[in-house]
């Protein structure tokens, strides 16, 4: 970076906000994907939307191209720089601003990390219901740049849900202020849902009010199920559904399970395997875990269900996400290939039937696990032993085009949570039509006419 | 309309569905509001999107206005074609199509009036949450395309929620295929929710995909209370939300009672009056009477509210309902100047505060209703005896913007839930900036690039 560059972002931003050491080059310039070497120019550190504005109006002067770095812990690489780009650090701006208690709305800066947003409601009473693996790190801007979604899905939606005001920074440099926080605002287009989930391609969400909710009242309880067919665990949804309020619907195949007991040195939770389990949790009010039952029981009775746990205390419930939480970990060593894919829930067991036919012609170990209740399947293929990484995921290539066939042939989508960014880009004619993707360039030139937003990103 | 226009119409539609008699222009080129002269060339009723894109390219060719047309129970004049356009009725797009029970997801055309799609879910055991005065009439598209609220908003939000797929006809005459009914989709700009909310500007929405839901278990029941202040209705509020789960918090003020109570015939609930009423509605499963009792109580023992009656029956219920629906029918004979503000929830009693200052010194009468749990106020001026229609409105004009400016002093939106169309188009500048403005015209420019698409609404 030359040095009269240097100089005017440290004029922005305070000499000490501005790195360019290889160590930080290195650490903020990717996400949680490894297959792009990183490359920022230098990586900043703005402390307020003014100080992004300036950041953005010095960049279309001298033709920077832009990356936000949120938490980084994206699985798409959203957040990779590998073309010099300048690196948007929101790291310093991570204030929990104000609340109010009657619109149980509260201002936050984008870096605010999702789990310390998670501890402030719970010091109001109330719960922020939006959460994932990465919630530790992750921060708010990344999410709502990608709405982001996770575990309670099911029970509270996306992080669109829940995002009532956005002001952001265009790639033109303006300050927007989107919503305010309003419940009922028939005032034209919505610019804030066209930003979220936009990666950071029209501009950089800065701050946002977020809305809160009530806890639920009487805590929640978990069962796990050993479940012989598919289509069964569809029926089997439906029957614990119309009896009561589930907050997570997961399934997860034999052998993700035999790798977490063997990762985890755990107990098999059943006596004999089964080809899939479930995990399902519920809001535990009364008369719920007696209804939970007699779904089950009747679970048993038409055979979709041949054995099953219920939750008898909280650890006991966190011990069964154990099973489904740990999977990631568990394959990790055998350098899976990756899949996050949607269809219309009905639509499931067609999906997996169709992908475990296609599959079986590879000899790959296939490990499958995924939110049932949206629809939403995460299919790794694990590298055989002794296969070399380049011809395993050229083939993983070949195999992933016809995977993503399947998937848009019923009318699925080939990101379900884990975005565009590099890893998806061209990929996206699969589930988005040619009209759609021309519609969302011509929109990116409204919004970033000079094109240094996350250039690369998203669009292909 | 020349010959060879109407013939080409006609080869698209067939004969019969191109109307030009002066009943029909009359009948469909306004909707609710009576401000505007329709004056519409023609009236066409395609059966299909294709006939919809056909119609769209046919109007590209000619250089002709489209004003799409649902229920017409707008209140903006967003459906008033008063420049001799096209009006594009779906009436005959009425068909309520596929249904999955394990989505709770049904297909429907357009023109499916709010109220049948209503009854279709019920005979699925399931509900379509959004409900308010234009049920009967209303249409499905209409109600998309300007993001409908009404009476439940507080508990199942607004049409926006609800709708899982979009297809579109843009004003390219393009057709997209928007969403598909996927719970996840993180492939880009959500271009489902662009058209959302805006009002036939970007294309003509012809199918939706509309997510259904359980209706709530143990039905609903309904108080009314008669509260001295307005800072305490907020504080009720808060104290009923602890305790049960509210599906509607309404307020009217006590000349709006009182105006009911005229043109009903009907009994006053109190002895007493009260400045304000309070009509909240909430989920009747066990054991929430008995805390809706307990928090009535408790906001007795504080001086909060004076009176009370909780519903003892679902016929009571529908009756307290009365006192609030009937407003409008009570003080049409007055010609009202409306008004449909909002801001946050909690600023509620200060927005009240400030108009009723503003109105104090004009000596009209001020009727007040609304949505509090939403933040969303609709504000009544009626017409004094003997003052001349057009002296009124001079005057309303006047005091309108002083209210617009309080709202915007507030965080608010000139708009909450009657969208912008004709009538509000010149006052968007006070609640969106001018960059925001711009924005959507340039969005505008991208889906409909001849401006064909309801010309002169909402953007000014």
């Amino acid at each position: 970076m030359n040095k009269q560059l240097r100089s005017r972002l440290a004029n922005i931003l305070g000499e000490k906000n501005v790195l360019t050491d290889a160590d930080s080059r290195q650490q903020f310039g990717q996400d949680w994907t490894r297959f792009f070497a990183p490359n920022p120019s230098a990586i900043v550190f703005p402390a307020s939307t003014e100080q992004v504005r300036d950041l953005v109006l010095l960049a279309r002067q001298e033709a920077i191209s832009l990356v936000p770095s949120g938490g980084r812990t994206g699985l798409s690489g959203g957040a990779v720089a590998q073309q010099e780009e300048l690196v948007v650090s929101f790291n310093r701006m991570n204030r929990i601003g104000d609340f109010d208690e009657t619109d149980a709305i509260v201002e936050v800066e984008a870096g605010v990390i999702t789990a310390d947003l998670q501890a402030f409601a719970e010091t109001k009473g109330l719960m922020y219901p939006v959460d994932f693996a990465s919630s530790g790190s992750s921060q708010l801007g990344g999410n709502i740049a990608t709405n982001a979604g996770g575990i309670r899905v099911l029970r509270y939606g996306l992080t669109r849900n829940w995002v009532a005001g956005l002001k952001v920074v265009t790639g033109a440099g303006e300050i927007l202020d989107l919503n305010k926080g309003l419940v009922k605002n028939a005032t034209g287009y919505d610019l804030r849902h066209l930003f979220i989930g936009s990666e950071g391609t029209l501009g950089f969400i800065t701050e946002a009010r977020v809305q809160l909710t009530q806890p639920p009242q009487g805590g929640l309880m978990a069962a796990l199920l050993a479940v012989p067919g598919m289509v069964d665990v569809i029926a089997i949804m439906r029957a614990f559904r119309q009896e009561v309020t589930l907050t997570a619907f997961e399934f997860l195949s034999d052998n993700a399970l035999d790798h977490v007991i063997r990762h985890s040195q755990r107990q098999r939770p059943f006596a004999n395997p089964s080809n899939y389990y479930v995990l399902l949790e519920f809001e535990a009010s009364h008369p719920a875990a007696d209804l939970a039952q007699a779904a089950f029981a009747s679970c048993v009775e038409k055979g979709w269900v041949t054995d099953g746990l219920m939750s008898q205390s909280e650890a006991q419930r966190l011990e069964f996400w154990q099973y489904r939480e740990l999977i990631s970990a568990a394959i990790t060593p055998f350098t899976p290939h990756k899949n996050d894919v949607s269809v219309r829930p009905s639509v499931v067991p067609a999906c997996l039937a169709q992908i475990e036919q296609l599959v079986k012609s590879t000899q790959f170990e296939i490990v499958w696990f995924g939110h049932i209740g949206d629809g939403n399947l995460h299919l790794n293929i694990l590298k055989p032993d002794g296969m070399a990484i380049g011809e395993f995921k050229q083939q993983c290539a070949g195999l992933n085009s016809q995977v993503l066939e399947v998937v848009a042939g019923l009318g699925g989508s080939i990101s379900a949570e884990h975005g565009v960014g590099l890893l998806k880009r061209d990929q996206l004619h699969f589930t988005r039509s040619s009209e759609e993707v021309n519609i969302m360039r011509a929109i990116k030139a409204v919004l970033d006419p000079d094109g240094i937003m996350n250039p690369g990103k998203l669009l292909p």
